[in-house]
């Protein structure tokens, strides 16, 4: 029987202003290089304009519906007390980031992500321009 | 002293189109059935049209204020890039799947979920139809 | 090397009807008090009308845009079928609690929050009163 472990990892990448991106690749290939079994792995976004969640990856979500329904939610064209503060324009990110999320947690068993078959795990830059970012995949498991 | 150790157990069920459901009952029943003492369980959704979270399971919640916030955030009877492409009428289910998101840690000490006295476990079944579901719990504790 | 291990600890504190606060300094002081290098703590309200997640913690955003963006998911004057039952005048806090979540799992490596330089952890009490809150953070690590 293994011990159990605390891995750190993290994976990186460039996405555009709003760009919803697939991480669920980079994610399994992280896990895979850890040597783990069974645990789970904390995906977190060290930062105040992006979130994490998971989708079935198609172009009427990803480019569409959801990109909608985030408007609901904090409309882009809007008054904002923090673009009035701080004039960067992004006040609708911030308050999107917050309630989608910062940190999904994923079980793995036999060295897979227990996802469903039409689900993947999803990186939301809700900022309104590009960024390179950078995520902490905490696993714990054995 | 207990080692640490992972355990994973999933709970199947049938719910209905849009049912809310109350599973702090398995849950808590996985938990005792695994002998662990402290620790935290992750509750996953292996699929993209379902959700968890917790709630003070009454019917005015569960039958009608909930519903009502999930039509304000992707309502039911809207145009769908899903719907035009996939045509299984369900992309509202999936959009309120990624805001809501498909897991839940909850700490549990001396055997017990930490739940306040007023507050259950529920999965929120998001799709237009009903579904025989399988959650995966993952346990970490000593 | 250090053993895995799992350490329960808690924050009080008193927060006015709808306050948003910054718990980050609490959650890094009792991360510090466990002696722990490297995990993950998760955040956790037992409770059914208070969320966590994080911010840029900054007065444009917790006084006017957050507080906005949860009144478009669940609007506090509107009809509540919790209300209609027990009148208490706090459905919206509820249905606002369900969809933000109670829980909320942070990474910590080298002794410190994986945080990003302008992200803070709140606490939300969505409630329509003054509350006195205890959270449970559940420390899992080495």
């Amino acid at each position: 029987m293994n011990a159990m472990d605390v891995i750190s990892r993290s994976i990186s990448f460039l996405v555009s202003a709003g760009e919803i991106k697939d991480i669920t690749g980079p994610v399994a290939e992280a896990l895979a290089a850890t040597g783990l079994v069974d645990g789970i792995v904390t995906i977190f976004v060290p930062g105040a304009t992006g979130a994490v969640s998971t989708v079935e990856y198609e172009p009427g979500l990803v480019h569409e519906d959801i990109p909608k329904a985030l408007d609901r939610i904090a409309p882009e064209h809007e008054h904002y007390g923090h673009d009035a503060a701080w004039h960067d324009g992004n006040g609708y990110s911030h308050v999107r980031a917050t309630v989608l999320g910062p940190s999904l947690t994923v079980p793995f068993s036999s060295k897979k992500l227990v996802l469903g078959t039409w689900q993947q795990i999803i990186f939301m830059n809700l900022d309104n321009r590009s960024r390179e970012r950078e995520l902490v995949l905490q696993f714990i498991g054995k």
